[in-house]
């Protein structure tokens, strides 16, 4: 298959480009923050006006989806080939909150574009990132002289991705035999950089916990009983010094069975990405590197299990000082996992492995959040190439290489509940300034992803029959 | 030198039992409680009411002596011998809040006699062990037919104790020279119980801090960075897990450079005492006992320097779970020291030790208190002697048996200041229910330590020449 761009696509973007960034730009005047309940209208009003847009692109069908928090769109037009694979599109229509007294040079909800980029709430995360899929199917048709697209082509938009999708679950769960997919495309993710086109092929996963521990029932005199008791401080701090061995490696039983380790080849590949440490450094506002030995930094937070405390307390943390045994102490921990782990069988070891650090005369209770599955699509996958290919068209011919996510997200929910696979299409970059003020969209990059997805249905729908 | 009881001690006693019940209730009548700044004015008229009985009794100077919280006070009566020994008696006069409402059977600052006990906030601790010492020296007198006491003897009551003594150090400081004396007698302790009576030797001493680490400049996400980064709860955690190892015992190194070990016969007189360690589980509000290995939890508690930790915290301590590293943690920690050790060759070694734990990437500080020093007076001090027979005879030729303390108090700063050793005489018991609703005395043991004060002054006036 050829990588070479598509003149048609690309004169189709430039007649619309225009219309298209207006778009964008009143999309993102809607303030859809889902974390503030005085913008609960807007959110509505901002589903309603991507449903509308998706009809006016051609969608046959766009409803809104009410969940028990904020409304969903979900949009799909068939293709004409009764036999082509069916595609899902995830992305989310709510913003983060945002105010100009956080620092904005502009007023965060009436967009600029400025120096080829366009400011606003949204712009990148992730309006600018969903709606490139309506130019996109557009160019799609009009450069192969289609009515329809060459997959069944399905939107899923949900209003609560930056409040923690809460809800999305149960909508994936209820509207399951409409959301069913060969494969899913995940639109909320973004490049290495401007001039490091990437594609996430993966994102881990999360099991978290917390640990109440008591001892005495009620903090006890350091003097009268210090030495001769144990302190459930000094359990909680055993515990989490016991998390890890020498080599940063996590101590739990059975915590790496079925890791899928990166193969040599991907290592290579992770190692040519043009890594600066100190820069790094700076974005994680950290002083130093540390963790599991004999991984890079990057294979530490995209491809390694880890162990983190999030949270310690116990006995008095007021100022100066008392002298006491505190009555009970608490941890809070979490787990980010890779593919091939099994959240439940870890939760599971690690209940019997904190239990046996227990002491007499010490109760404690573990209590588990709802896991998320890690997802990692291989990098021989065909929908994955196909993915890569249109990229890298659209990216005049240029190498793609391959990122990971190091967080967890919703995207695992549509892989457990539809079976499908997961592919990232973003084209955000890290100067993009998600969650902080003066967010923004390259408009360069924005076309190119706008390219992307002009090019991959075709490409997929081969890919995936 | 004889324990038999003395018949002109006795008969004085009877014959002035009722008026110095009398008076002590009249005291615990004073409100004087120095947490509560409603009462500053109560603690005031204690210390008035003090003086007014001391020089009632005989004392030539009693005085108020004011501190920059509430006032202590002072009483001298000089023996008529030039070469007697000095003497110094410490207490206090202030008492711990108390109400109707925490569950005190009747007022508890109007006392009760019932049973052959006195109920009243301050009873036992410590205005009834203040006071005895009036009567005692009058039967002293009366008894031998001095006009004076066979030592110098002085009071020093502060005000402040059940509030840190935050102005102690600084008043026995300002007030050395008037404060010397060959032996300190702290009557602010108890007994083993009613039917084992006891001295206790020594109290440990006390140093505490403050480690603060710090992180990221701010918290971080987990996903985006766990694995790779130091944690600084994490740090807080391995350095409390590394305060100790397999055999509880201190791992700072040095902590136990010159520590007074037990002689054999130490550990097996504290093996004799009638030791109930359930008894002393519910008394800790504890589920079991843990500890320095090769010791009994008498001797932990009394004769061990420990480290405990009093608090921890850091990170995110809310409902829920919150997948951030921290950007810093924090811990409280204290030791607690006994006879032979250095706080400050402690507090050093520590600021080493704990640097030798902190990774690359976190900052760390260390803020010590000012460190309370342990204080011991060997069996074999003839001034241990003169109270232990003292009170021999008053329990009718009872063996005493010997305590430790092991919380920390002023009595070091009175040992350190005036370099003398410090001989605890107290005659509450466990039952008398200190800092609880219903605090009492027993009207006997009060009666015995009038008794072993009358017979002290002498003994001590041989035992230290």
């Amino acid at each position: 298959m050829s990588v070479t761009p598509d003149n048609a696509v690309r004169t189709y973007l430039e007649q619309h480009r225009e219309s298209f960034l207006d778009d964008l730009a009143e999309w993102l005047r809607i303030p859809s923050v889902s974390a503030q309940p005085e913008h609960d209208a807007d959110v509505r009003r901002s589903a309603e006006w991507l449903a509308a847009k998706l009809k006016e692109t051609g969608f046959p069908t766009a409803e809104i989806w009410p969940t028990d928090g904020a409304p969903a769109v979900f949009a799909e037009w068939p293709s004409a080939d009764p036999d082509a694979p069916t595609v899902l599109v995830y992305g989310h229509h709510d913003v983060q909150p945002a105010a100009l007294a956080d620092g904005w040079h502009t007023d965060p909800f009436e967009p600029v574009v400025k120096d080829g980029r366009m400011y606003g709430r949204g712009a990148a995360d992730d309006k600018g990132q969903v709606l490139f899929h309506t130019l996109g199917v557009r160019a799609h048709l009009a450069a192969t002289g289609r009515t329809t697209p060459a997959v069944h082509l399905k939107l899923l938009v949900e209003g609560e991705e930056e409040s923690g999708s809460p809800h999305f679950r149960d909508l994936v769960e209820r509207h399951r035999d409409r959301l069913t997919a060969d494969a899913v495309i995940v639109s909320d993710t973004g490049m290495w950089s401007e001039t490091t086109p990437t594609v996430c092929t993966g994102m881990r996963g999360l099991a978290d916990c917390e640990i109440e521990l008591y001892g005495p029932d009620q903090d006890i005199h350091s003097g009268s009983f210090g030495g001769a008791v144990p302190n459930p401080a000094t359990v909680a701090a055993r515990i989490v010094a016991a998390l890890h061995d020498e080599h940063e490696r996590v101590t739990v039983p059975g915590f790496y069975d079925g890791v899928t380790e990166l193969t040599a080849a991907e290592r290579e590949l992770l190692a040519e990405l043009p890594f600066d440490e100190a820069e790094w450094l700076r974005t994680a506002k950290s002083y130093g590197t540390s963790g599991e030995a004999g991984h890079s930094t990057l294979e530490r937070i995209w491809a390694r299990p880890t162990a983190e405390v999030n949270g310690i307390g116990g006995g008095y943390q007021g100022p100066g000082g008392k002298t006491i045994i505190p009555s009970s102490a608490m941890l809070k921990l979490s787990f980010r996992l890779v593919a091939g782990q099994d959240p439940d069988r870890i939760e599971e070891a690690f209940r019997g492995w904190v239990a046996s650090l227990i002491p007499a005369g010490i109760r404690h209770e573990i209590t588990f959040g709802a896991a998320t599955r890690p997802c990692l699509t291989p990098l021989d996958h065909p929908a994955l190439q196909a993915v890569t290919r249109s990229m890298s068209r659209a990216f005049d011919g240029q190498k793609i290489r391959f990122t990971r996510e190091g967080g967890s997200g919703p995207a695992a929910d549509l892989q457990d509940v539809l079976d499908a696979p997961v592919l990232f299409l973003g084209i955000s970059v890290p100067s993009d300034g998600w969650h902080a003020p003066n967010e923004k969209i390259e408009l360069t990059l924005l076309l190119k992803g706008v390219e992307t997805a002009a090019y991959l249905w075709g490409d997929l729908a081969g890919a995936l029959h």
